[in-house]
């Protein structure tokens, strides 16, 4: 019997932006496996294990879909967002090359979703509308001095950015110096959108000028987006709006 | 009567990519204005005009939308991807920017759909599951100059870069220099994604070391993905895998 592996992205939280082909592979699953709140996302149903592990586990959770799938049974790992961007597919992938052979041979795809950094802009209007770069800011994976690296060349660079995970309980002074380097490197006062809870009831969107900016304006849940120099705020009755032009000529 | 317009995302192409939400609005419109293809991708129906457009109109485009919603029609601007990402978002926020006042008391909503990128990334892997950046490489609208000190910068980040638009028939000699640039900055022979089509019936995905990555290998239904340092190959019979580790440590 032969089994399969698929890795897939559940989008930011609103149900309406799961992807039919995310729902087909949830519909054909013998197997579910995720972190608890994404995990909570899917519909129980006969025929179905749900297999719910915690935050920071994500190489032995790969490792048991891998070995479930190598077993035949037809497995989903379930990432919020994209799978592929600060998610489950790259886990998947550590754990498949220091695996056993074997593995090699399941039949693996990912199936890619709405992530949430394309989710906030959507809600705050278009701020990635030009060039722009992703940094995941939680300094467990490389060291603080990358971190602040990369911030000041997408800086010089003139990206409008895009941060996860922001802000994390056990460090928070990362994203206090993050600031402040961003302060310093860009000099102007450009607008940044602290984005909590995109697309779910709790959903809060907050604009603020690069200088009145503070830590607390974020925390796990939350999105944070800093515009380029080039990012526009068009103000409105109805909600100000924030877009980044096509043209920087 | 009051109007709406609704800037959407269709996706890369495999209509089970479509969001739900994205469905939902189309079903709702009095009318549907893109580009020729995209707008060929919404099915026609009684009480829904169709308005196809050819490329390089974005803000003659975004303009009838505009005035079409300030006269009280339920408007859909279909993208192709993400609207948000070197799409019709931003196009429409220029024009209504520079519009009437009375445009400024339009709803408007952006509906995220799934970027050419991050489809790309999936079906090579997960290329871009660690920091990354994304650039649109036509020089329309921005000098080549500033495209070749973000490739550099980009580079020296180490970012794993996406390229859209990365070969125009009419200025070929752009993605040329670009391969030059990156030879030269990135070093080492870090693999390359060139992935055309992406979820359609003519998708192919090919992968190159960066050196032997040729202009050729491009045009404009191409993403082009370039690694970082870290980028990985899992060599396999079924399809090799290409992803970036989570971990820089």
């Amino acid at each position: 019997m032969s089994g399969s592996l698929v890795i897939a992205g559940l989008g930011p939280g609103n149900e309406a932006l799961v992807t039919p082909e995310v729902r087909a592979a949830l519909a054909l699953a013998t197997d579910v496996v995720g972190y608890i709140p994404y995990v909570a996302r899917v519909a129980p149903r006969e025929g179905l294990t749900l297999h719910a592990s915690d935050n920071r586990v994500e190489i032995d959770r790969s490792q048991h879909a891998l070995q479930m799938a190598a077993e035949g049974k037809h497995v989903v790992v379930v990432s919020s967002g994209d799978p592929g961007v600060f998610a489950m597919a790259s886990a998947v992938f550590e754990a498949l090359e220091a695996g056993p052979a074997a593995w090699l041979d399941i039949d693996i795809q990912v199936l890619p979703g709405i992530t949430a950094s394309l989710a906030a802009a959507a809600q705050a209007g278009a701020p990635l509308g030009h060039d722009f770069c992703t940094i995941n800011l939680s300094d467990n994976l490389k060291p603080w001095s990358l971190i602040e690296k990369r911030l000041r060349l997408a800086a010089e660079a003139d990206f409008a950015m895009a941060f996860y995970n922001p802000r994390s309980k056990a460090r928070p002074e990362g994203f206090v110096r993050a600031l402040e380097v961003l302060n310093e490197a860009c000099g102007d006062d450009r607008p940044v959108i602290f984005a909590r809870a995109v697309t779910t009831p709790e959903q809060v969107i907050n604009v603020v000028p690069l200088s009145q900016a503070t830590p607390e304006m974020a925390d796990m849940r939350t999105m944070v987006i800093v515009g380029s120099s080039t990012t526009r705020i068009i103000k409105r009755a109805a909600g100000n709006i924030i877009y980044t032009p096509r043209s920087v000529l």
